[in-house]
């Protein structure tokens, strides 16, 4: 069952799945005017085709590791790695381990 | 000295502190058009008094034990713990322990 999103206040744990990661999937934590957050489930080996965000975003590797790449470069996220990225920029994902991301879009002004 | 700002695309770890936590400060980690990413550090029984952003926020404890209050609830962020808060929302942090948050800031449209 879709988790609802949380509301203005609420505290969620976004801390790691352990051995939950394995079985888990991709939740919306929230929607509001501003911000979308994300908790990215990216089992080993799966992909995240090149894509675009509306507005600036940040990415929080929580567990596991992934490469991320843009036109400019390949890096890889670990744990507690962090990164900001510009609207617009593509963007593609590779999970090289089974990985946890907490991922921030700052949506474009209504 | 200050640190810069993280540039698109950069990465920079955000894990807990540590041992460092007690001689740590407040650092800016980006301040980008849309967004504006602080790791707060704030020790124990330090506050920070009421204050209301401009944009939406989300805050994320790393480590440590903060209580967050709003005109609606005190609640006690503890590590992994994560909240979002509506635009002009009031409030307020002390810090139990020794901690740091990662907070993120909605920038108003230009």
């Amino acid at each position: 069952m879709a988790q609802a999103h949380i509301k203005s206040g609420e505290v969620v744990n976004v801390g790691p799945l352990g051995n939950q990661l394995a079985a888990s999937t991709t939740t919306a934590l929230l929607k509001a005017e501003q911000l979308e957050v994300i908790r990215l489930v990216l089992h080993a080996g799966k992909t995240l085709r090149e894509h675009r965000a509306p507005g600036e975003i940040t990415v929080l590797c929580i567990e596991g590791s992934v490469e991320f790449s843009t036109p400019a470069s390949t890096t890889v996220l670990n744990k507690d790695d962090f990164l900001h990225l510009d609207a617009q920029v593509p963007h593609a994902l590779k999970a090289v381990t089974d990985s946890s991301l907490l991922v921030t879009i700052c949506l474009p002004a209504k």
